[in-house]
């Protein structure tokens, strides 16, 4: 088999952590017999440099062209002060997620064994670690909802938005949530605000009516609110959480941050055909940027869910993240996993590429 | 002076709570001679159960003829199998807020001396301290926005929420934030999704303009998957944070949770006019009603914000936090503040209200 993926690496550490995904991709093709090819595009501010616009066409293209997006990181102080459309991220992401309808947002998040002291959480919870899958709905509710704007004027001009959301769209994902519990721990947790809100009490219903084809997984609702709450306190017991678009936003970042690890966090977006886009869970980190620290784990295993997901190469999936566990274990870290008096041992970004495409 | 309270003590264990703030009201009233009458009115569950709902005509008449609502809480297994409308929490308190137009939402959280192992926060983060206070709009958004309902049939029926913000909402809401910095350190920060909605575009535009009136305060804006985050990492670098309806929700609940002492937060939300409802900022707690065990302080500490802001009794506002803090800092406390070994010092919900009632 032979299979095309655009590479979109865009800004701030981007570059450096694909040039080690790329590493180890070279690593499974070899050992795996793969046949895969990469063609690179602009995206984000360099394409906004290089291009006048975030998302130019001929990236568009490349991207329609191949079986797969591997993306990078957008954005930076460069940018900022552009209009948010404008701005890397929204003007990149949002306009990807809706023109290949990657509704469905895979973000998993777990404590790795011997990295609990990175958690923001009292060590008696770290202790317990947790493994959580967030599963968000990706191109519908209030970040496409119609009509989205401004009207009147002086003290009564007003802006608004639409969250909206129809059964098919609610069906769709949280089969995707259920059929994930059951490769897991059989549970999943519906996020809404269904006190409040209409879509709410249709996403509750409907994710309801799915829940009947999975006897097996327990479903448990929550709303959003106590949902921020319940995972500071005992986010062991979470599983699978299913949320909207906008909730899911939200949750997904504050999981992150409770495995502290952002480096090590990569996010899967897909759409029905199996095209996805896969990137890291963090941002473009503009700050430690060339430098060579930047830890490349999350753009890695970024690579291993396309492989996964877009490329049905599950072996090769499982062979990228068994290396990176194999990394992570025998203490092979960038520095910004190492407590302050252990950071002559941090590896580099290279470094950690290397070793992770040797133990391929 | 005289004035009139509605006394709303609602479902599991509001009216024993209660009963402590009215000791400790009593005793203010003596100190400082007010002359405060009370007249109780059912709600939530025990609304339902006496009047077939959550917020019967007697009681919203009863609270238009008083000054101000002491809010207990409402909620409780008995009445969950309702449909969301008609719950005890949306049934009551959506409609008592859009009712008396209670726009400004203020829900402070610190974490006390010697309490930080409440936290679920790492030690170290919790050893830092912080003191932040939520400033939310309450009568805006998404919650009270039109259109909202559902329409069309199987697989496309579809629901949908407006979310809506005029300049004249953002503007006055912000202006309480920024007027409250200025009592505390003088730094506001704006909760927002500009990146994606139109009305967080337009809240950044007017919070912005607003500011220019309050050179002396910083303002920074915080996307609020961001908020949600850093809030985990330092939340000790948070003053004011300034919230729409839905991000308020969110966050003031992982800001109190965060406390990991939901029994001492309090939550005040007002008109135009100083009215307000007062309330504790946790729920019901059915598990523990009647046993005479739940901690009173946050009902307590709701009396003082009524003090402050509706009745406009400074002194006496601040008699009672004195006392509180007397208490909390010689380790009197309920039972659910101290370690498993140290239960048997626990103090009963009447203990605590006469220690604080006797130490105005
Ligand atoms: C950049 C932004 C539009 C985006 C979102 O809100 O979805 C980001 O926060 C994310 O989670 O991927
Ligand atoms: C009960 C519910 C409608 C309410 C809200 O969402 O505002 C509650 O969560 C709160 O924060 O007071």
């Amino acid at each position: 088999m032979s299979y095309q993926i655009a590479v979109l690496s865009g800004d701030g550490i981007g570059p450096e952590v694909m040039a080690e995904a790329r590493k180890v991709l070279s690593a499974v093709e070899t050992r795996f017999g793969l046949d895969i090819s990469y063609s690179e595009y602009d995206v984000g501010g360099i394409a906004i440099d290089n291009h006048g616009c975030p998302l130019p066409d001929s990236t568009l293209k490349g991207c329609e062209a191949a079986d797969a997006i591997l993306f990078g990181s957008v954005g930076g102080p460069k940018w900022e002060h552009l209009p948010p459309n404008d701005q890397p991220e929204r003007g990149a992401l949002l306009p990807l997620r809706g023109h290949f309808e990657l509704f469905c947002n895979l973000r998993p998040a777990k404590l790795h064994d011997g990295l609990e002291h990175m958690s923001p959480l009292r060590s008696d919870i770290s202790a317990r670690g947790f493994d959580v899958l967030c599963v968000r709905e990706l191109t519908g509710g209030i970040y496409f909802g119609k009509p989205k704007g401004r009207q009147g004027e002086g003290d009564s001009e007003e802006a608004f938005d639409t969250m909206r959301y129809s059964r098919r769209e609610i069906s769709r994902i949280a089969r995707i949530a259920f059929e994930a519990a059951r490769g897991r721990k059989n549970k999943v947790t519906s996020v809404d605000k269904a006190n409040v809100l209409a879509c709410s009490v249709l996403w509750r219903q409907v994710v309801e009516e799915v829940a009947k084809d999975f006897p097996d997984v327990t479903l448990e609702h929550i709303y959003i609110d106590n949902a921020t709450m319940q995972l500071l306190r005992r986010p062991d017991e979470f599983d699978v959480m299913l949320c909207s678009n906008l909730f899911g936003d939200i949750l997904s970042d504050e999981i992150a941050m409770l495995t502290g690890s952002m480096g090590l966090l990569s996010s899967a977006s897909m759409n029905s055909t199996g095209f996805g886009l896969f990137e890291p869970a963090g941002g473009s980190a503009p700050d430690i940027a060339g430098q060579g620290i930047a830890n490349p784990v999350a753009q890695i295993l970024s690579a291993a869910l396309m492989l996964r997901h877009s490329l049905k190469q599950e072996e090769a999936a499982s062979a990228i993240e068994r290396a990176v566990t194999k990394a992570l274990s025998s203490g092979y870290l960038t520095g910004e996993l190492l407590a302050a008096d252990k950071r002559s041992d941090a590896k580099s970004t290279a470094q950690m590429g290397d070793f992770i495409a040797q133990a391929i």
